[in-house]
Parts: C-alpha cells; structure tokens; sequence
C-alpha cells in the first residue's frame, strides 16, 4: 500500500512546481497539498497513459513517464497528507 | 473582476460533486476549496473549449458549456476562496 514518507522523498521533481509541501507558488499550479490521494493517483496515471490534456499535460507527461505504480501512489499519499 | 459570492450563487450544480464549501464527499473528484483561482478558472476554460481531458472531463464540459467568462471567474473565485 501507499507510504507518504517514501513518496516524500519521491517528490523533489514535483516540488519545483508544486512546492515541497504542495503549495504552489505560481497560481497557475494546483496546489496538491490537502488534495484527494485518489484523485491524485488517477490524475498521475492519466498524464502517464496520455490520456490527460489541457495545461502543463506535456510536463508532467514527461515528469510521470518515469514513475512506477508504488510511486504515483507513495506521491499521492505523500501530497493527500500535506496541511492544505 | 471576479465576485466570489456571485460564484457561491452559481455553484448549485458544482457542488453536486465538488460539494458547497469545495471538499469532495467523493475521492475521485478534487477538492476545490483553497485552490488557485487562476487554475481553477484555467481548467474551467481548458474544459469548455474541449481542451482537457482525463477523469471526469466530459462530464465537466456539458456542466461548463453554460458558462460565461465571468461565471467561470465567480466560480474560481469563490472556491479558491474556501477554507481548504
């Protein structure tokens, strides 16, 4: 199952854009901190099947390409968890 | 300029799933509350124009086709003005 500690550690690409605690500086970014692990998982393994568009689809294409199962899901738990 | 309580009046239908305050009851749907208004209203306008797809994309694009530029930034505003 999901580790949100690993997924911490995972998660310095991610932090770039999205914070380290998943508040995005540009308003442009979401925010994930707060935000449904679920709902983050599945948004990850669409931008990786490209079967996610629309904003920065491409990045994070790229970013996800990468990823494995545990991963997406470590993230997600990692980010889900975070104070909003 | 956006008015975050012309947005609360029009989000009878967003909260259907996204839920009234902007905490989704259902974990594959984000939550809203707190985001950023600029994204949010980003996605609004990526679904209208049929620009973004992935989860729940072609339910979004029927509920936003009604939508005028300002309603999107009412909307926006008013979630991303929601305690997360």
């Amino acid at each position: 199952d999901s580790d949100a500690s690993a997924g911490q550690q995972k998660s310095a690409a991610c932090a770039a854009c999205h914070g380290a605690q998943g508040k995005a500086k540009v308003e442009l970014y979401p925010n994930l901190a707060g935000q449904h692990a679920p709902y983050l998982a599945q948004a990850l393994r669409a931008y990786k099947k490209g079967d996610r568009s629309g904003g920065q689809a491409e990045v994070m294409k790229a970013f996800v390409a990468g990823l494995s199962e545990q991963d997406i899901d470590d993230l997600a738990a990692f980010y889900g968890s975070q104070q909003p």
